[in-house]
């Protein structure tokens, strides 16, 4: 049946196309059942002890609408980064928050420059606003921090996106270098600088909050959906000027943020013990990755992240080949969207069942897939 | 410190209010705390037992996004409703899917026909794009189906927004004003049918959904926030042609919903024998409310909804003084922001508790409000 003759132009001409196809997808299509969901850079290992117990009792009260200033979350967050709790805005995770900061800066045919096989979400929002995206190859499977910024100096670019570390190499660049190139944007670009995997990260490779915090060209991104293990509860936030974190209070929805959500989030702050500790154990199911790669002839790359992309050797046929292969064994994994990025596959750490089911099922796939290369 | 200094001139524009300022934010800035939570049409009698045990059952899988397809609970609802699950969106509450409806179809200077002290929240997002809204007083304390009808085709609106029953009158129409109402509306206006109070309202007051699935300038909305008990969850649907309901997936946040909220939405839905107990609690509460009413020598207004309008026979500030006093009390309830409508205050139905509480404070904080009448 047809839908409404007069969405605006602008909705019509957008695509179909979803940033990512979900697991429970990728199942019901193959009827095959995912044994080991390692592609969404989920935490396997999941939220602590503590964060569902504050589960367990918030479900009582879920009956209210959560707080819609955030109150308590902001206070905690606050505390925790040494800030003001104006300096904080929370959001449905990062995807919801990068979509209102889209929605804040972006007017049709503006120019928003991110890397060349960066984050797809990113990207679905700028073409959901009509933005123009202005993209910037990786160099050596980082993102190019040269290069971004020349073009947003060429391109008079109002937004300008870059994850660090990045999603889909598992990359990063030292706190020194992603402070010079925010302090270099000119003050009409906004960085929007996407720390989601900041946790798992080597120490020296975060810049410190207050070194920019003061910058009103700068909001940073981080979220509970990775090392705090709850990408179900849909809990990110951004850390900026006061007039940038108020300014989404003008666009968002209020009443938007589920109230076991913000209790889990809250949990998960207090219990930085359980954070060292899963931190500690996604750095070793990365080593584990990485070993069950080069044990298969693979490269893996160095990553900061809860994810290890490995270096197939081939194309993207290749690599899609093998994901689509390890999928016939039940293993869910992800792979970059475009090239060079694309010979590598892209593997969520987790408990050790999943990493030995890989172990088991990634030679059969590589025999199978190494006439494709 | 300051904002970015080039976020669009549209956000620019925008006013920092907000829809509704929540009972957490009215304890903070009074130090009171609240005692009796009916002020926000939630549900106080809360979700089916079966629901918190399907969070319980949840809690564990949080780690993992939610189906970005919302796959179980379309078909779910799809069964319920006796239509495709095609025919179904998804979204972060009815609020949630108004922003989205809001976005497809609302370019700036656009005509946006509501009723004159209607939903907030609605009137909210339509500024938040640059709509331009066009308000129709209500007429005897209902929407005017005429004048609304009047506006669209006068103003060639693409969005026309109804509330039945309506917030925050608790007034309705029946079923077949309804829907002569929608197929009397130029193809060229969207009718947004808000039916989030459907649940308690009258039997006939709300059209059979086949009355209106093949039409495709009508988008009904539906909501877990009410007599489902379960607005800390944020669940919301919107039912309508298959080209309407898939509109959503162009600009939507695939991964946004939360996983638990989903599973707690299923639960409800699953269990009619909790939803129609619950329905008939609502309803003793609803005479309860207009009997404390009366014997204060306040006009409960008829309601078809989970609250009742009072009107007390004053103007906009002695209702105000009325709504203050009882907070002082811990009583929170609300009132409608323009004239006639807020001579009246709006109480939401609760447990016995709650209304209690109600029936001892009211004549205290009526004596005081006298004098402002």
């Amino acid at each position: 049946m047809s839908g409404f003759s007069r969405f605006t132009p602008l909705v019509n001409a957008l695509p179909s196309t979803i940033p990512f196809v979900g697991p429970e997808a990728i199942e019901r299509q193959r009827a095959t059942k995912v044994k080991a969901r390692i592609g969404a850079n989920e935490s396997g290992f999941g939220p602590a002890p503590s964060v569902l117990e504050a589960i367990a009792r918030a479900a009582g009260d879920t009956w209210m609408y959560n707080d819609p200033e955030n109150f308590e979350l902001r206070e905690a967050l606050a505390l925790h980064h040494g800030v003001s709790r104006d300096n904080i805005a929370i959001g449905g995770g990062i995807d919801g928050l990068l979509g209102e900061i889209v929605r804040l800066v972006v007017e049709p045919g503006a120019a928003v420059v991110t890397s060349l096989g960066g984050y797809p979400t990113f990207n679905y929002h700028v073409n959901g606003y009509g933005g123009r995206l202005v993209t910037v190859p990786y160099v050596n499977d980082r993102e190019d921090l040269d290069g971004l910024l020349a073009a947003a100096r060429g391109e008079d670019a109002p937004l300008v996106y870059l994850a660090n570390p990045d999603n889909p190499m598992g990359s990063w660049w030292d706190a020194d270098s992603v402070v010079a190139f925010a302090r270099a944007l000119p003050e009409r670009s906004l960085l929007v600088l996407d720390e989601a995997y900041c946790e798992t990260a080597p120490a020296g490779s975060t810049p410190a909050i207050e070194a920019l915090i003061g910058q009103p060209n700068v909001l940073r991104m981080r979220t509970f959906s990775k090392a705090y293990g709850l990408a179900g509860a849909r809990i990110g936030y951004a850390i900026g000027t006061i007039g940038n974190a108020q300014a989404f209070d003008k666009i968002r929805n209020h009443f938007g943020m589920a109230r076991i959500s913000t209790a889990a989030a809250l949990a998960a702050l207090a219990d930085q013990a359980y954070l060292r500790d899963v931190v500690g154990r996604i750095a070793a199911a990365r080593d584990r990755v990485a070993q069950i790669a080069t044990q298969n002839g693979l490269r893996p790359l160095p990553s900061a992240t809860n994810f290890v992309a490995i270096d197939c050797g081939g194309d993207g046929a290749h690599a899609r080949a093998i994901v689509d292969g390890l999928m016939e064994h039940g293993v869910f994994i992800r792979m970059p969207g475009v090239a060079p990025l694309n010979r590598c596959i892209r593997v969520s750490v987790g408990p050790e069942a999943e990493m030995a089911l890989l172990e088991e099922v990634l030679p059969k796939v590589l025999r199978t897939a190494g006439s494709n290369r």
